[in-house]
């Protein structure tokens, strides 16, 4: 699906829309000669301008590009910016190599090759390895109309470009060395992120945490494996006794670790995906006004989920920094005849996949009968009462109902136990964070199936190792092991999962 | 409605959505102070970070702005670029002023003021003068995820910054007098602009074309008001007859000058809001075929326009470069007792908002019965006459009907004349194309208003004039001229107006 890096990539980097600003990306070997033709096409119309960013005064980087932007293929000294430091191992390059001081934001005309004049630019040139990608990279801002930065996109095009495939910088960066592939991912979790914990653990992931955790854990196992395959020259010897003690607690070891960051798994889903909340209930109990009160305050960050029409609502809403889904069914025993064919089919399936069950109840009135499945679901540690309508007289009954749940006395007449709720959700969140030291890791799906892999992998080793099974099966068995981790943080020579991978990422990015 | 530039402002410049990158706008006073606190909060955390954008390299720029960012502060003279060209007028600012090297991109963890990471972003300063506002102004490239945005956003107010109101940004560099008033609105219309000549247009007006226009006629008033002025003080004295004749001419070329400019008001509207085209005809003469074959190559750039929901089909189209707004009306006659009531005036009243009429007609049948209100406005000058279904043999009657309009034959089985009416369309465009000089101007209704006004008041003066009125009446009358002629590049006192006209605009621009 990807060509190779050898060739020029350019994308538009924001979303299109009518803006402010937009910004293009392009990225590979042609980036420098593209910068110094448009930079010397721009000076030709330098003195019959008025610049709306005007050319950088000498204070600060010193470069005066869009004034004399014309003579930047001179040789002239003072064209060229150099370091304050000088002895700093400088290198001064030729002229003609940098038609824009890298990283020095730049006004350009954008002409196209056609002369036609199509924005009023600004260039920011990063040379390489100091870019995203690893490349020479060039950052075109220009106005914020999509059909400015469509024409700007072709006139790339024409000058050689091709247009970049979704993730196509961020694979460049991977395959750079500027990132394993849990950052790449990272980058991706970054953009997605809808709360505080979704952003710190990407964050954390993308400064390495997980790869270093990787890293730990490889380091750990190539200790085992050496002591191990010290013994396979000399098939005759058994492994001391000591060693065989330190070998088995060490692969024990490293299984709980495995395990442990498995773990995570779920709290990745629910960064990534929402803590899923279901909403059950009788009609009139009161649960819309609860999922209206529930998001009045966050309305900006809420947006119903897109997606395809379902026959429940669903709404996301972020509570103590976590996302929730929250899941509105139709009322229980809304329609009794159908509640027992399909209705209930849904319901119980949507109960099933809950991360959290809210049960709202009217407390003036008796205990709801529900159906069995749902009695059945709900249980102390996923589950949640809503006592509503704790401004009326309570009904003696329903008071001592599930003595066992964690009960929350609302009023939405009143507003009464609005907050209490928040925080009762935002802590059963809590619930599911795990702390891997002082780092958040939250693994995504494809951690945890080659960890679970990894998991498998040991325990098989473990397994021969203490039935005595031949060195070398033991130590080929931890081989696939060290396999497994090298993969999350990317040492894989898989290249259509690469590009699987990269292909559910932004385009631009 | 806008606050003292005394406020630094803050704003999301591109589209809100998920993407690459967002990019963030601040300007004002604070902006250094702002700069200074993000980028030693990022220094704290360099040392346990993989940086996505590497620091610069000493290369070029040469300013080390990540790796020592914590520094900045200091005294250090290595911290400081300097120029590469000393005696150029270098002023080496005082390091405390200048938390990032102007213009210099420089990644940094954005961390809000509780110390919460927010993201990995790109930095770029710009000093006042030299910035698009004419003030300190920062720019914040971060992931492109608007939960990001509104983090970071939320923390510039927590940071004393004020969400920036539509178009405050464009106030303030026609504020500190880095664009007039025309090239204010140029840049809106940079952004709106579809087509190449609206582009072209909004481009020249962004580079002071209309600006200089006006600024030529306001020199011509100004030495005609100094001729006659010269007479006030001597009011025994009549101009003398050379001196009359002269001032009659000059004010009545000034006169032909503004009604040139005057005339592109319908240019302007055309490149603003497209040319419109009407497309009139019986059912089933193949109207939604031909509109479907005229998009089809366009589709990209196509869009219905939004707006409210409208008994007719609007769609845009670009072609030679022009914008045009194609208006599929219900077939004629489609409804023949309505048609006389309610149809055939909504009909009729798109009929004389057009640029242009489309008639579409089945050339393999007689000729339609049209409504006369139709029939009369179907004149060479603004019809073309589609003959479709040219694959059937064709009826003499329609091949002879008409004569004096355009026509072009088209068959939407074989695609024959659909390029043909397209060069047509464009051709018609061309029509409304007015040059002044080598400028292309496009005025706005507020230009437009203006001028009017301006040319009433020329009129009334020249007629003064030419009774022989006392010259202070005369020269009154001019001087509200030279108001108007003002008003347009932007020598105008009127606040209120200035509040909306940049209310108009998008945020962050």
């Amino acid at each position: 699906m990807f060509a190779s890096p050898q060739d020029t990539i350019a994308a538009l980097a924001t979303p299109v829309g009518t803006s402010a600003i937009a910004l293009l990306r392009v990225s590979g070997p042609a980036v420098g000669e593209i910068a110094r033709a448009l930079v010397s096409t721009a000076g030709n119309d330098a003195t019959s301008f008025a610049p709306v960013y005007s050319p950088a005064p000498t204070l600060g980087g010193g470069v005066e590009n869009s004034g004399n932007a014309a003579s930047s293929g001179s040789k002239g000294e003072g064209d060229v910016p150099t370091s304050a430091s000088p002895g700093k191992g400088d290198f001064l390059p030729s002229p003609a190599l940098l038609p824009l001081a890298p990283r020095v934001a730049t006004r350009a005309d954008y002409r196209a090759l056609s002369g036609e004049l199509i924005d009023d630019v600004l260039l920011t040139l990063f040379r390489a390895p100091a870019s995203y990608t690893g490349e020479d990279t060039l950052e075109i801002s220009c106005h914020g109309n999509p059909y400015i930065a469509q024409k700007i996109l072709e006139d790339l095009v024409a000058r050689g470009c091709r247009h970049a495939a979704p993730g196509e910088f961020t694979q460049r960066a991977f395959l750079a060395g500027r990132l394993d592939l849990s950052q790449a991912e990272a980058v991706m979790d970054l953009i997605h992120a809808r709360g505080e914990r979704a952003l710190a653990a990407a964050n954390q992931q993308l400064r390495g945490s997980l790869g270093r955790h990787m890293q730990g854990l490889i380091d750990r196992l190539l200790v085992i494996l050496a002591r191990i395959e010290a013994y396979i020259d000399f098939p005759e010897e058994d492994l001391p006794r000591e060693d065989q003690s330190w070998v088995g607690t060490e692969v024990d070891k490293l299984q709980v670790s495995v395990s442990k960051i498995l773990e995570t798994n779920h709290y990745g889903d629910i960064l990534r995906e929402g803590l899923r909340v279901v909403i059950l209930g009788e009609p009139n109990v009161g649960k819309s006004s609860l999922l209206n009160a529930l998001l009045g305050r966050d309305r900006a960050l809420v947006s119903e989920r897109p997606g395809t029409t379902r026959d429940y609502l669903e709404e996301m809403l972020l509570l103590g920094g976590f996302p929730f889904r929250l899941i509105d069914t139709a009322g229980l025993n809304e329609n009794p005849e159908e509640i027992e064919a399909k209705g209930i089919e849904k319901s119980l399936s949507l109960t099933e996949e809950a991360d959290l069950l809210l049960l709202v109840i009217d407390a003036s009135r008796p205990p709801p009968t529900l159906p069995k499945p749902v009695l059945a679901a709900i249980r102390p540690e996923r589950a949640l009462l809503v006592a509503n309508k704790s401004d009326l007289p309570p009904h003696p009954a329903t008071a001592a109902a599930w003595p066992e749940i964690q009960r929350v006395r609302t009023s939405m007449l009143t507003g009464e136990g609005v907050e209490a709720l928040r925080t009762a959700l935002a802590r059963h969140a809590e619930l599911f964070h795990v702390e891997q030291g002082a780092d958040v890791i939250a693994i995504n799906a494809r951690h945890a199936e080659a960890l679970a892999r990894a998991k498998t992998g040991l325990a098989r080793a473990l397994e021969q190792f203490r039935a005595q099974a031949p060195v070398e099966l033991v130590s080929s068995e931890l081989r696939g092991v060290l396999d497994a981790f090298g993969e999350i943080a990317g040492r894989v020579d898989n290249e259509r999962m690469l590009d699987q991978l990269f292909a559910s990422f932004c385009i631009g990015k």
